[in-house]
């Protein structure tokens, strides 16, 4: 490889963890992996999938490390670990109750997208078919998610939610891992206008290697990946595009269906696939794992990037981020 | 006053905490108290009442902080505030899930009883007929506690599950608010071969200002206790030493009576009290509330400490305690 980013920061992952993934993660060079720890998990199943990390913590402290804060990824560089960040992808975990934001803070929680694909309490997900916007109690976590350094992740949220939410919010938001609609009109992917008022506010995208969100799925090319960033960067600005892979790496067809169906159907949701593909779509061959994070750093390369802007897009645009975002008042 | 220690730190209270209790905490002078937060509350229970604590964290913010440090409670006395400090009497918050101790502690608890009265699962209460010990759940509890740095509490354990506790730990275990049998022979007080132990394995015991561990129970004079003191420092060495006043200040009887009842009788147990005196005892005229740390200090003087021992009983051994403690590796 031609140039080795500063660090590597991959703004979204929900795989079958392992000490093989681990190991994945540092050959690598992963600096730092925000985890999806609950999609429809209620706030005692969160802990109990908190407590799973916990122990993965201490039998694998060898290769990586619970991160809390911008400064705790820094460390997990210098010790050649990769730092864990916990995130939800639906705000499930906090129930009914505004006061466990801060527990679930205190916990390590540093994303929590407001609504995952449904309505939830506090915001319409992106396959709702209308949008109402912020809810009551949603203005209300947006608060209180502001006032600790929670950061608010709209991915799977739908437009006027969104919009709401980098309105509402006194703090710069996150799309943990999605892609322009430019690109790919996914239900899942973001409009220009979304793009735009993310980036205005101080947020940022981080783009996704999920099939399904990528022009051709599974037969997406890195270098079509690759011009799409570049035209991402020209429209909203290098400073406010990542990497937030989706990585989904080693589950069978039934966590997919979890994913999607969670405890709220009876009938079958196939969510981006359908009936013919009910399950996880096969990787594009040039990212499989978290050992092929140098194949987007050369794709980067070669669609005429340079190397300052690359290492932004590959870590340090996330590690600013976090500085930012990850406590009460920022730093 | 003659004197005024460096700092006053209470091996416990559970009050019915609010301003008032805060402001007068502020007019005492008190640094640090270490606070009840569950008696027989589960998981779920105690996360609310942490998160009624994160309230007024908030509300009071001028006037106390949540401490989970050592170092947290000098910058409260630094701030002219009040570190809070979480603890648990029984071990009911963890349930039966050793996970849940990492989750607690992240949560800021740093004390828990093994046992509160009864028999638990990992220790016997001091109200039990027999004690077999520390339980096989226990032995695994007390190797996670002393992983993280949450401290063993053995106030209302009984003898030979205190003494397995000493030996089983690896760290100083606490005896956050008792007093010695040899002044006053409550159920709850603690035997010389039981103070010898802790002291020896460099534990703590907070001397109780609860009337019912007091010898003369109610009528106990200031001079009594602090002859008591020096007698306790004699025996076991003034560096082991500190108030636990166990403070019960502003509840009602139906308080007590669910810290005796909890969930778990039919009967109604009296504890300490007596069908004839069913509730609360009435406190010492020399020590009712947060403003009256001002007479034991003098008491300790007058029976002839001098102010280096004072700042040591008030304070700084419990200090010098929790940075030992509060941390997986000490410091």
């Amino acid at each position: 490889m031609t140039h080795n980013p500063i660090y590597i920061i991959d703004g979204l992952q929900y795989c079958r963890w392992d000490r093989g993934v681990f190991e994945q993660m540092r050959e690598g060079r992963v600096t730092a992996v925000h985890v999806t720890i609950a999609y429809w998990e209620n706030f005692r199943e969160t802990v109990a999938n908190m407590q799973t990390w916990n122990r993965m913590f201490e039998d694998h402290s060898d290769l990586i490390l619970h991160a809390r804060s911008a400064g705790d990824v820094r460390d997990a560089a210098a010790q050649d670990k990769t730092a864990i960040i916990f995130g939800f992808q639906n705000c499930s975990p906090m129930e009914d109750d505004l006061g466990l934001i801060e527990v679930l803070y205190d916990l390590g929680a540093r994303f929590m997208q407001l609504s995952y694909n449904n309505q939830s309490l506090l915001a319409t997900g992106c396959y709702e078919a209308d949008d109402p916007g912020i809810t009551r109690f949603g203005k209300q976590a947006i608060r209180e998610m502001n006032r600790l350094g929670l950061v608010i992740d709209m991915s799977h949220s739908a437009e006027r939610s969104t919009l709401d939410a980098i309105d509402l919010s006194e703090r710069p938001i996150a799309i943990t891992h999605a892609n322009p609609s430019f690109w790919e009109p996914a239900l899942r992917n973001k409009s220009d206008r979304v793009l735009k008022a993310l980036a205005e506010s101080g947020g940022i995208i981080g783009f996704s290697l999920y099939p399904f969100h990528l022009k051709g799925n599974s037969d997406c090319t890195l270098e079509d990946f690759c011009t799409m960033a570049a035209r991402a960067a020209e429209e909203i600005g290098v400073d406010h595009i990542g990497i937030g892979s989706d990585l989904c790496q080693g589950h069978d067809d039934s966590v997919v269906a979890w994913m999607r169906n969670g405890r709220w159907t009876r009938d079958t949701d196939f969510g981006e696939g359908s009936k013919s593909k009910p399950g996880w779509p096969d990787p594009v061959p040039w990212f499989k794992d978290n050992r092929d994070f140098g194949n987007v750093t050369q794709g980067l390369l070669d669609v005429g990037f340079d190397t300052e802007d690359v290492d932004k897009i590959m870590g340090l645009n996330w590690l600013h981020f976090f500085e930012e975002s990850f406590s009460a008042h920022g730093g």
